[in-house]
């Protein structure tokens, strides 16, 4: 059995170009080479960043521009998002070398692993961390926290490849189907969350958004398998023309009420 | 007992301002504050170092800017090289996981510890090596292993501070009395050096410097404690005044024989 492929990185947002090669350069020392980047805030190609890779061309030549976090993650199976503020969610929360193992396990198993990074100042938004299975908080020093992006980048990719020379040497086998795609489960959550709205079940409106991650992260720790997936989205149907069904009988019965109460 | 002092970092003759920043950062992130610099070669201060450090402005404030590598290192017991480039020499090499509980179990008992870091480009000279214990090699894939000296601070810098995490919280304690410094190392080297010079050992002359480095590697390795040092000091001279000695009395010798011939 081959070793297993590496994660790809996502930059959601990132501002200088930079950083984006510096990232590239870090990814090719340590045999990454699954570059997406979300949104780079000067636009793309960046002469700036293959300045900074230093000769690391592929990554960047290659890299996936994505307009949407969605985009970004469509095929992905398991993703971790590096941040470094520890957030009240119900993802398990690794430092770099307790993720990398479980990414390097993940992989060997045949699954799409990534890594999601945030930009240089504001750290990941709770959505897209929301599309995440594990949080990644690198331990810093709380007298000076604020890590540089490509350094960030440069100690994740570092662990993934320390891991992987570390690994014993087995084979890698499958004990459970695969988890769906993030796109497949992106699919599960838009068609729950309009039954949902219909419902009127995000209320107050002004909660919505923290609602509707908090929904994403509990489903998306359950990794659903494609079975899993379809019997889910039968279930999500099912109860909401359920609900119309039981309104229908509802009203037809009062109906019938006022019929037999006009009778009399 | 209190946390282990963490180790100095040294640059040796550094070329960006801005890389020298980004390693005070990366520092700061993880702990360490103690830097050294040794001939940066766009000389001392430099507003970019403090603009990449992007607010870890007490490395560079308190940076000690050396014009040697022997001033540098005067102070240290325990030194390690952080070099890609595996070389031919008699020093073990380790990866940083390997290396910092090494330091930190010498830092715990109350040794001066560092990481030497090379050049930007050309990495460090066998001369300073020849300074250190041990060689830190991050274990970078083959296909790019051109690492940039910023991200090769932070990751030695974040597995120093990994390896503080996860050490257990009992008491360090000597077993054996602490090896001298640096400086008394280098006086050691330098009469050595010298009374092999006046005895011709350096031969062929143009693998004098070579030589030196593999004697001082040696004599490194062997950690000298400060009544070693004395001791092995003594015995430099015993050895030099010793062969005066000898040379003395095979000219007397020699001498007798002249005149013996001369006799009859």
């Amino acid at each position: 059995m081959s070793d297993p492929k590496p994660p790809a990185v996502i930059l959601m947002d990132p501002q200088l170009a930079e950083n984006i090669g510096a990232a590239a350069r870090a990814m090719a020392n340590f045999g990454l080479s699954d570059l997406r980047i979300v949104r780079p805030r000067d636009g793309w190609p960046q002469e700036k960043a293959w300045v900074s890779a230093s000769g690391a061309d592929w990554p960047l030549d290659n890299a996936r521009i994505c307009k949407t976090v969605d985009e970004a993650v469509a095929d992905l199976q398991l993703i971790y998002a590096a941040t470094a503020r520890p957030r009240e969610t119900q993802l398990p929360i690794f430092t770099p070398r307790q993720a990398m193992p479980e990414l390097r396990k993940a992989s060997g198993e045949g699954l799409a692993c990534a890594i999601m990074f945030g930009p240089e100042r504001a750290g990941l938004e709770t959505a897209d961390i929301a599309l995440t299975h594990g949080i990644i908080t690198v331990p810093v020093d709380e007298r000076f926290r604020s890590l540089n992006l490509a350094q960030t980048v440069a100690v994740c990719c570092y662990e993934w490849r320390t891991s992987l020379l570390d690994a014993p040497r087995e084979a890698f086998h499958h004990n459970i189907d695969p988890p769906v795609t993030g796109e497949a489960m992106i699919g599960l959550y838009e068609q729950l969350e309009a039954e949902l709205d219909d419902a009127g079940f995000f209320h107050p409106p002004e909660k919505k958004p923290s609602m509707q991650r908090n929904l994403r992260i509990a489903l998306g720790r359950a990794r659903f398998t494609d079975q899993e997936l379809r019997t889910f989205r039968g279930v999500v149907t099912a109860l909401s023309k359920g609900r119309g069904r039981v309104l229908a009988k509802r009203a037809a019965a009062l109906l019938e009420q006022q019929k037999s109460a006009g009778k009399t």
